[in-house]
C-alpha cells in the first residue's frame, strides 16, 4: 500500500502582487517564476523529492524523505533569495489526492492565498520513520507513442502541442477522478503522475480511456520506491522497456 | 492588420538526449528545461520579445523587433551556456497560427527534431523595418473569473487546477481553430494569446465557447503593439479595466 | 581618446540586510550575490555592455550605449525578481578612474549605502549620442603566462591562487594609481581593465611593475570600441595573438 | 582537532573551451561561471558543505559530511545542466592547506587541467563515519572594520574595492604561510577562512600582520562544527558578537 506525503507550496498573496502597484513585466513574471520552480527543483530534488511546476503559483511535491525541518529550510531559502515567500502545507495518505486535499485545508485553515497577512505558513506532518516503506511512492511516466514520427516532425508547432495538450488534459482529469492519482506535464510529451497502488489493467483503462475520448496514444512505465527519486527513477526504465518492446504499460 | 513574426525555438535532438545513455535524473531535466526557458524570455524579453514555455522541449516567440543577428546572438548564448543546443525557425503573417506553421517548416525541412546531425539550424526571414507597424501584434490576455475566491481557497489544489486546465484545452483548441490564435498558458490562472485583428465579437465568442463546453468563465483584456511587450502590457491594463468594471473584454 | 561610461551598481542597506533578524545562511547569501550578478551580466550584456562582480554588494559596469532608460529597466528587473533593490549611478569622462568616482559621489549623495530609506537611486548622465565615437573605450585583457603548466598543474591550487591573486592585486592598484584605470579579476588568471588611451609602452610599464613587485608575468591584449563588448572582444583576439606570438603587448 | 574534507573542484579543460573556435563572449563566460557556483552553493549546501568561487575554474569547497556518493551525484548534476564537466578531488586532514594539497594531487595525477580527454575525474577519500567529531571544522569569518563609514560612502567605489583587496591579498597569503589555513574573499569587505584549530593569539596576530603591512583593520568571529555550515554559522554570531562589544576576535 502507498503511503504519499505530498506537499502544497504556494506563492503568499501572488496575485495582487504581479499587479502592484501596476502590472509587472511579464518577461519579469516568467522568468522569476521558472526559476522558483527550478530553485526547488533543486532543493526538493536534492532530497530526493519531485515537485512539478502546475500552476506556478501553487505547486505541488512529493515529499517522502523531507522532515519539516527540511520543509522549514526551503521556505527560509525561498525568502532569502526571492521577492515573493512560500507557504507549505504537508500531509499523507494511501490517495495522493486525498494527501493534496490535506495539505490544501492546512493552507485554507491558515487564510486566503490573497490574504497579505498570511505569510510563510508551514502546517502538517511528515510521515514517522518508523512507518516508512519501499512502497510508499508509486509513479507513473506516460509519453505519447511515436509523438516526433507522427507530429513534431509532421505538423505545425501548435497543433502538435494542442495534441499533447487534450491528451493532458483528459489524462490528469480521468486519473483524478477514476484513480486518485495526481498527473502533471512535465515537458515534451512526457506525464508524470503520483498514484496510489494501481495495477497493470487500471493503467491500461486510463490508456484506453484517453485514446477513445481524444485520440491520443499513451504507454506508461510504472516504478514504486520509498522516496520519489526511486519511483520515478524507476519508472522511467519501465517506459524504456515499453519503447523498446512496443508494449502499452510496463512494471519496474 | 497585424504582421506577427513569430519564432519556433526546439532543443536540437532532445528526446534522445535525456535517456542517452541510461534516463536523465527528472530534477535535473526539470531545471535545465526552466532555466533554459527563463533565459530565453530575458534574452528575447530584453530585446521586447515574448516567449512561451509550450512543451519545453518546443518553444514558441513573438519577436517583431528582433533581426536575425539577434536570433543567432540568442543560439550562440544558449550553446555557450547548456549541454543542449537550439534551433530557430522563424517566420511572419497576418495569422500567427500561419507564420508559426511556416516557421515550423523551417526547421522540418532541415530534418527531423531527433537527427543528430541537424544541430542549431537558424532559417526564416524577419520584417523589413520599413514595414513595421505600430499594429503589428494583438495579445490577449485571459483570467479566470474570481478564481481564488471561488477555487483556490474552497477546493483542493489539484481540483482548481482541473479547472483551469480544462479552460485552457478548450480555449486553446477553440481560439486556434476558430481564430487563427495562438494561446499560451503563463502560469496561475492566465492565458496569453497571441492572435491576427480579432474585435470585441470574436472574443465574446471564445468566452462563451469555453464557458458552455467546460463551464470555466473567462475574461479579456486586449492590447496591440509594434513589439509584443507593448502589446502584452496594453493587455495586462486593459485586463486591469475589467477586474474594476467587472466587463468580460477590454481593449486598450 | 576615451570617453568611458561607468555605471555603479550598489545592493541598498545590503550589510544589515544579511544579518537582519539574525545572520542569514551563508551558502543562500553566496547564491543571491552571485546569481544576480549574472542577470546582471545578462540584462547589461544584452545592450553591449560590461559588468563586473567586484565586491558583489558593489558592482562596476561599463555601459556605453545604454540611456539612462535601459538603467530604468535593469533597477525594475532587479526588484521583480530579488529580495533586495539596487542603486545606480551613472558618469562619464576621459579617465575611467573619474567616471566612477562621479558615479560614487551621485549615489553617496543621496545618502548611506545602509540607510534604509535610500532605495532605488538613479542617478547621473549617459553620454550624449552625437558625441560617442568609435573609441569611446578602451578595454584590456591581461592573463598569467603559461599558468596551467607552472602552477595549476604543479602546486596545490591554494598557492596557484595566491599567485594569481597577488599578481591581482599588485596590478589592480597599480594600472589606478599609475593609468586611472579600473582593473577586475574575472576568473581564471584573466584580469579585464577598463583604461584611458593607453600605448603599448604604458602597458609594458605595468606588466614591469608586477613582474618586479610580486614575480608575476602578465600578457595583454588591448582593444577598442564604441561599446564595451566590441572592445573586450578586440582585446580577446588581441590576447590570442600574444598566445601565438609569445608577444607580452598587442593591440588590435 | 580539526580534520577538514576539502574538495577541489575544476572545471574540465576549460581554459581551451573558453576560446575554441575562437573567444566566446565574455557576458556568456561571466553567466556560466557565477551560475555555475551559484549551482554548487546549493549542490553542496543543501548538504551542509560550503564552496568557495575562488578563481571559478578551480573552486574549493569543504565537504565534511558529503560522502562519494554525494560528490558523484553533484559531478553528474552539472554534467547535466552545463556544457562544460568538472572534476572533484577529495582529501581530509587536520591542515585544509595540507588536505587541498592532497585533493590537488588526485586530480594532477590524473591528467593537465588542460587535457582534453582528462574528464571528470573523481578520486579522493572522505572521513569515515566513525571519526567524525564535532570540532572537525573551524571557519573563521574575517570583516573590515567600520568599511561602510570610513570608505564605501567617503571614497570612490574602485579605491574602497582596493582597500579591501589589498587586506584580503595580505591575509589569505600570511593566513596560509604562518596558519596552514585556507582564506577566502566571499563579497562586500568579508572573508572567511577555513583553519586548523587556531587560538585567539592566533587570530590577534594575523589582524595585527594585516594592519601593520597594509593598515587593514579586521575582526573575526570563529566557530567550530561537525559540519562547515554549523561552524560558519557559530563564525557569524560570533563576529556579530565583535560588533556589539567592539571586540576583535571572538568564538563562539
Amino acid at each position: 500500500m502507498t503511503n504519499a506525503q505530498i506537499t502544497l507550496v504556494q506563492i503568499d498573496n501572488y496575485g495582487p502582487w504581479t499587479v502592484t502597484p501596476e502590472p509587472r513585466r511579464e518577461v519579469d513574471l516568467q522568468t522569476l517564476q521558472s526559476r522558483l520552480y527550478a530553485d526547488l527543483s533543486q532543493l526538493i530534488g536534492n532530497r530526493q523529492g519531485y515537485v512539478f511546476f502546475t500552476r506556478f503559483d501553487n505547486m505541488v511535491a512529493v515529499t517522502n524523505g523531507l522532515s519539516m525541518d527540511d520543509h522549514a529550510l526551503v521556505q527560509e531559502s525561498v525568502a532569502n533569495r526571492y521577492p515573493v515567500t512560500v507557504s507549505l502545507g504537508v500531509a499523507t495518505g494511501t490517495s495522493p489526492v486525498q494527501a493534496l486535499a490535506d495539505a490544501t485545508e492546512q493552507l485554507q485553515d491558515a487564510g486566503s492565498a490573497q490574504d497579505k497577512s498570511r505569510r510563510e505558513i508551514l502546517r502538517g506532518r511528515t510521515i514517522d520513520e518508523e512507518f516508512r516503506t519501499d512502497d510508499d511512492i508509486q509513479i507513473a511516466h506516460f509519453d505519447v507513442n511515436d509523438m516526433t514520427g507522427n507530429f513534431t516532425d509532421e505538423v505545425n508547432a501548435f497543433d502538435s502541442f494542442i495534441h499533447i495538450e487534450q491528451g493532458y488534459a483528459e489524462l490528469m482529469k480521468y486519473m483524478r477522478e477514476a484513480h486518485d492519482s495526481l498527473s502533471f506535464f512535465v515537458g515534451g510529451d512526457n506525464v508524470i503522475a503520483v498514484c496510489p497502488e494501481l495495477d497493470e489493467a487500471e493503467y491500461e483503462d486510463a490508456i484506453r480511456h484517453v485514446r477513445e475520448t481524444v485520440e491520443v496514444e499513451l504507454k506508461v512505465g510504472v516504478g514504486n520506491g520509498r522516496v520519489p527519486q526511486d519511483a520515478g527513477m524507476a519508472a522511467k526504465h519501465a517506459l524504456e522497456t515499453c519503447r523498446a518492446d512496443g508494449s502499452n504499460v510496463e512494471f519496474q
